[in-house]
């Protein structure tokens, strides 16, 4: 099943897409909706982000022969986003930022379907609902001294999700890919990744409660080249085999 | 005017604290709602976290003489902390984590009335509901390398906020001090802030939207001798001049 969230006649739903159609939910499957029969067609609705997180938790160093992985590391770095950066398939980046490069990062992300706190592995796999798409747009540092932080992660229009979460895949053997344009800059395999369902969840849930809609970006796969900075007219794609593509272009704010 | 959020009956209610009774608003203030007319006594409720903050934006190194500020640096260090860690007065704050020691930091906080996206210094003073008080409960590094990220500022209890909303506070040469059962940690003055309200809130709205009731911890004043760390049974109190004290239980959690 592939959920969406969409925007039909400046209203906003919940849906289950099929093929080209979108037959409606009543509200977010994870908060207790239910499937209706009011049926749109895909090309009559702007898909927007999945869903509306309470939080989003976004993990780096999550892929072995990162560089930044400090020795006898048995964790990733955790972050945060915040819910008013987020945007959906389709949506610009639009960086505030005239004193720092931006670029893209693809991430496959975790959408939580049940609360989750000091959860068993079991409960874990009980409570995701679903996989959707990341690009985790970051900026560099400023003196060096903010990676990972706000600065760097939770401008408005830095995170974006979608096109939709889908209940039925898996991330075995996945192959992940970022472009900048149509050129291939990060590379891997979802399986590699140091921490992983269950037990990055597992570990999570330990410190910090997961509830229903929250999303889970999980790490990046390495550059398989150097870094490419984005400039007003690129676009970054992220494709997770099996589960979709998703594409946003780039702009730098004129303030005019 | 001061506004509370509380606790009746196992129902949960914003209200306007007058001496020691409470009169019901319909909803937060921030959200359009209106002063009515049942009263509680102040005896009678439990008080919660004054709001609930789609996100809580903390500061780091906004104080002078701290020692983390690089050479030339113009803007605090910015970090998030999720709403899942919110707690209100008097709640226990418990460490998930045995691994590494936590502590209690007093901070000026500021609660968001008005949405501000590219603000004027005008729009951020008509924008600001109130302030609190906050704590900004902080673990130390694992492996130095995740300072200010979410393993240090983002497990549940990890921030503590309240006792009120105060409409008339103003920051003005007041005194911020944080102790440590009664031991005084930190000490410093509103007004010494390196960057507050309104540059702050102007210069964070360039980049990151702010909503309504989201809040601002506006970072701590510096030690005034060496840490301590929480250790079970100790408490950490926040006291700002003239908006009041917030008063925090600790424990380290045990896996029974």
């Amino acid at each position: 099943m592939r959920i969406v969230r969409f925007e039909f006649d400046a209203n906003i739903f919940y849906g289950e897409l099929e093929n080209d159609s979108i037959i409606q939910w009543s509200k977010a499957p994870w908060l207790g909706g239910t499937k209706q029969k009011r049926e749109f067609s895909l090309t009559s609705v702007k898909l927007l982000a999945p869903c509306t997180p309470g939080k989003i938790i976004a993990t780096a160093i999550n892929y072995p022969g990162s560089s930044g992985l400090p020795k006898g590391a048995q964790e990733p770095l955790v972050f945060l986003k915040p819910a008013s950066s987020l945007i959906g398939p389709g949506d610009t980046i639009v960086s505030p930022f005239d004193d720092v490069p931006v670029w893209g990062e693809s991430e496959l992300a975790i959408v939580i379907g049940k609360r989750l706190s000091k959860a068993t592995e079991s409960e874990v796999m009980d409570g995701i609902f679903g996989y959707t798409i990341g690009n985790d747009v970051s900026a560099e540092n400023v003196h060096g001294w903010d990676h990972h932080l706000a600065r760097s992660k939770a401008a408005d229009t830095f995170c974006v999700i979608g096109p939709w979460i889908d209940t039925n895949f898996t991330p075995q053997n996945k192959k992940i890919t970022g472009y900048h344009n149509d050129v291939l800059l990060r590379q891997g395999i979802a399986t590699d990744r140091l921490m992983a369902e269950p037990a990055l969840l597992v570990w999570l849930s330990k410190w910090m409660t997961l509830e229903p809609g929250d999303v889970i970006l999980t790490g990046a796969p390495n550059r398989v080249r150097d870094r490419i900075y984005l400039k007003s007219g690129d676009s970054f794609t992220c494709v997770i085999e099996g589960l979709g593509e998703l594409k946003n272009d780039f702009v730098l704010y004129q303030n005019t």
